[in-house]
């Protein structure tokens, strides 16, 4: 690919911009406000202007509700060989350009996984899309060379391929970005009504809940009308969910003993299940330990020696993703302390403890002396 | 405060420790499993003993439902002068201790505003406390010497004290904390029954949204059970505010172009609500920028101007909440930037850009300029 077009210069526009510029691509910006695309071009994006002839690729970075005008407009005007998006619903674009452009082979939908609470062209980054998923929703229609070139401008940003229909992304995005969106926003918009104690009591938790919450009400508003169905859907039964939930809780405040009970195993059942669904969330800490090893290490029963472990640990450079200590076995005095870490970091740490004096074994090296007791 | 008593070697009453021994406190350590209370020995937090005499401040680090039992088995064997809590529900143990403590005048809630996603004393910091607010609950018979030793403990701990009733503590983090805890937990819930796309379209925003989720379910099934009726009156709020929800997005789902209209108006002005109750949450973006003060300077239109105005505010040390580019005012050819920053940061700002040549002035500098135009 050696030349671009990039419609749309806010945050996510911009930042392909900034990404294929650094690998050599010649971009040509637009925006339909002509100050975001001269902030773009300042940020060293690429150029405001109309390319002499088609390029290569057009990445179409509007509100999803608009990509299907942006790319019939572009198409008349012969803008480029193939054209993608990167909005955040799929089926809504891919039906519009299916029904009414006019050449719908030469476009795939596209979605990057990656977004900063802060929009505009000033947030951008060359680096937003690195490491992350960028969702390709090939048609039935779409060409060989517009999957490709899709595939280079997702390998340019450092991002990885993801491929899937277009109906099977929004019915995801609805479950992971649309409705928790959505109960953020419920979440913050009860803070207004609330006394003065609650900005008192509102810690890093409570930041981090709502934190999705402040994005452009605007898009926001565009992309969940976009995404209406699966949306409500998946709201629905949270609706459910809740109402079952609600009568839990009832029971708990109220004074009669088995309904507490009952109460209680409904909470608890709800907040385990919480915490296995985490599980599904890549990068976060039970998802690694998932497949984690454990590595035993015994520690003596000195003050001090315990820090001097975790110190030790991570002086090693290793991350333990759970911790715990308890009596060592074989009724010794000493402790032993367990580490879950990802499997190739158990052997680094074995064999850097063992060579600072540490008495470390990886579990299952651990398990027949166990038995044996 | 010389002496000081730990009850529950978790991660709250670990950190406790660590923070007060720090500063010169003596302190006896126990909890109900042994291994605990001689891991956070091990870590320097104090030693596993029974003090000879009373000690100044016995602090209670156990879930709600089980301070008032064990501040009054404390009292009857006379194990401090003062006691107080760090649990986050408040009314339960001080009705408790009111009605069945052997000295209630001697007992004072306390609520730190502070935690990890991970539990237990290996997760304990003495840190952990530094500048968070530390809430405390006299009761009407709390006296004073139990109050001042309280605040003692929270200055050792580098916390910062917020006195209110305990009624009112446990209205307010059931908007804040628990009641979000519960949504964490039924989205992350619905994570697990979804279909395997899921996982490739989770990202950051699902992360954070999720995170409280992972906390510990039987303490937070304690936490949840001590404040049941707030959290009861808060849930059904949020389940009157989803029932208006589902009907907005079934309009905007559906062909009836009122009914979307309509539909579309709910849903922007939910999410506008939720921006604004954002700014009722100490240390997020907006609202720190809502006393910011606005900084224009002028970027001359030539490429990489802007990058290079952007990399000198950063070499300053200030971080802009909220950055725009436009325009300049006088149809000239050039761009003003504009950055919203805390008020005290604007004038050093100004003066350090203009040492470096750029035109900057505070917006209410420039206003007068701008009438005259």
């Amino acid at each position: 690919m050696r030349t671009m077009a990039v419609i749309g210069t806010g945050l996510i526009g911009t930042s392909v911009a900034l990404a294929v510029r650094g690998r050599g691509v010649a971009v040509y910006l637009s925006d339909r406000t002509g100050a975001a695309a001269r902030t773009a071009a300042a940020l060293g994006a690429g150029v405001v202007a109309t390319p002499q002839e088609p390029v290569d690729l057009a990445v179409i970075a509007v509100p999803p509700s608009q990509v299907c005008a942006v790319l019939i407009e572009a198409q008349e005007r012969g803008l480029a060989r193939c054209y993608t998006d990167v909005a955040s619903v799929k089926a809504v674009p891919e039906r519009a350009a299916l029904s009414r452009a006019p050449a719908p082979d030469r476009y795939i939908g596209g979605h990057p996984l990656a977004g900063r609470e802060r929009s505009g062209p000033l947030a951008a980054r060359a680096e937003l899309f690195l490491d992350r998923n960028w969702v390709l929703t090939p048609s039935p229609l779409t060409s060989d060379e517009t999957f490709d070139l899709a595939l280079e401008l997702v390998e340019l940003c450092g991002a990885v391929p993801v491929v899937m229909r277009s109906q099977e992304h929004d019915a995801a995005v609805a479950v992971t970005s649309h409705v928790p969106h959505l109960m953020a926003s419920l979440i913050a918009a009860r803070l207004r009504e609330g006394p003065p104690a609650l900005s008192l009591v509102a810690g890093q938790g409570l930041r981090d809940a709502t934190r999705i919450a402040g994005g452009d009400s605007r898009l926001w508003g565009d992309i969940l009308r976009s995404n209406a169905p699966a949306v409500a859907g998946v709201l629905k039964d949270l609706h459910t969910d809740l109402s079952r939930l609600v009568p839990a809780l009832d029971a708990l405040a109220g004074s009669d003993g088995g309904d507490r009970d009952q109460g209680m195993r409904t909470l608890v059942d709800l907040l385990d299940r919480g915490i296995s669904g985490l599980a599904g969330i890549p990068g976060t800490g039970r998802a690694a330990s998932a497949d984690g090893q454990r590595v035993r290490v015994g520690v003596p029963d000195r003050p001090g020696e315990l820090a001097r472990l975790l110190a030790a640990v991570t002086e090693l450079g290793v991350v333990a993703e759970d911790a715990a200590v308890d009596g060592a076995a074989g009724g010794g005095s000493g402790l032993a302390a367990r580490f879950t870490v990802p499997g190739p970091v158990a052997e680094r740490l074995v064999t850097g403890l063992r060579a600072d004096g540490w008495e470390a074994v990886r579990e299952h090296d651990a398990r027949l002396p166990l038995l044996q007791e």
